[in-house]
């Protein structure tokens, strides 16, 4: 039994109790067997990762870069998809992208390792890149190190309003709150831009 | 992508937010779908229930029924496969018992929606009964049930000692106190089996 409990435990936040938890439903139920089935099946034939900005792609569709009507010169960068998924789920209007990941020295994730390069591709003179990121450590020093090396690339760096406390995680955040600080984004001043 | 959610909150305490970390992270990795994949594939291929006890069987053995060196007139009766488990993992020298649930006259389970008919074709004079149920209302009503329908036709009821605070739940007690319940079961007086 150890070794499925050790694939189980590969998905992210399952520990030993909750493994043993998902094998003998799995076990139990045929029927949650086709389910999970079905889960993997959808994923791998209707979803696959957009290639501009790393959200998903729905039947080849991508919610923001294949929707015209959004405003083409704004694009709201997110450490994580889920959180692009929640910028999405707040009626944001302009683009997104997904850096999958911040930056993190102790784990040896440095710029190349995040999709940065490819934000940089998709950047010019018209652009306001709006910083999405968590008010941790790793996503302050992403934040930090995106601002200064955007500055004089694009027409404007904000960030979402601090009406969240610091250490908070954006993906728990309720989504007024978040709205609210995608309404009173502010621009970064030319210092702490430095 | 709701209706996907909708297919990975089945499984058993998984809500709205567990279910779009789960999704994002299926999404994000097709390593992960592989490794859920062979979890299936896995358990569809080697596991399955025994017929006898309701224990699982691993490549068509159960660790109980297929075990001659074990006591063979014990049999310990618990609600959840799980519990047949954590009874595994701590040397129980008997047979076991799986019910499949517990009584709940609130849900409508009845004693023939359990494997208590089965449990009945298995006993006799020379049987010992040992009750490792929950300490909680429904396991309690289990219990109350079983100790009655069964005394006249074994030789003994018992039940694990009461280590347990009041409604404590099995499978979360630590192995000693669980090992040391099972160690000091009580026979029950005939006027608790009335």
């Amino acid at each position: 039994m150890n070794e499925i409990l050790e694939l189980i435990k590969q998905l992210d936040g399952v520990g030993n109790k909750a493994a043993k938890k998902i094998f003998f439903e799995l076990l139990t139920s045929s029927q949650k067997r086709e389910t999970f089935q079905k889960v993997i099946d959808t994923i791998s034939k209707d979803f696959k990762i957009c290639e501009r900005c790393y959200f998903y792609k729905k039947n080849n569709l991508c919610a923001f870069c294949d929707d015209k009507t959004r405003e083409q010169n704004l694009i709201c960068v997110v450490s994580y998809l889920s959180d692009a998924q929640k910028i999405l789920d707040n009626n944001f209007k302009g683009l997104v992208h997904v850096l999958n990941g911040e930056l993190n020295f102790n784990k040896n994730i440095k710029p190349e390792n995040l999709k940065i390069d490819k934000l940089f591709d998709r950047i010019n003179k018209e652009i306001e890149v709006l910083l999405a990121l968590n008010l941790t450590f790793e996503g302050e020093v992403t934040a930090g190190y995106l601002a200064s090396e955007l500055k004089n690339r694009v027409k404007k760096v904000s960030r979402i309003a601090r009406g969240i406390p610091l250490g908070g995680v954006i993906d728990y955040i309720d989504d007024e709150t978040l709205l609210d600080a995608i309404q009173n984004r502010k621009s970064l001043k030319k210092k702490e831009q430095e």
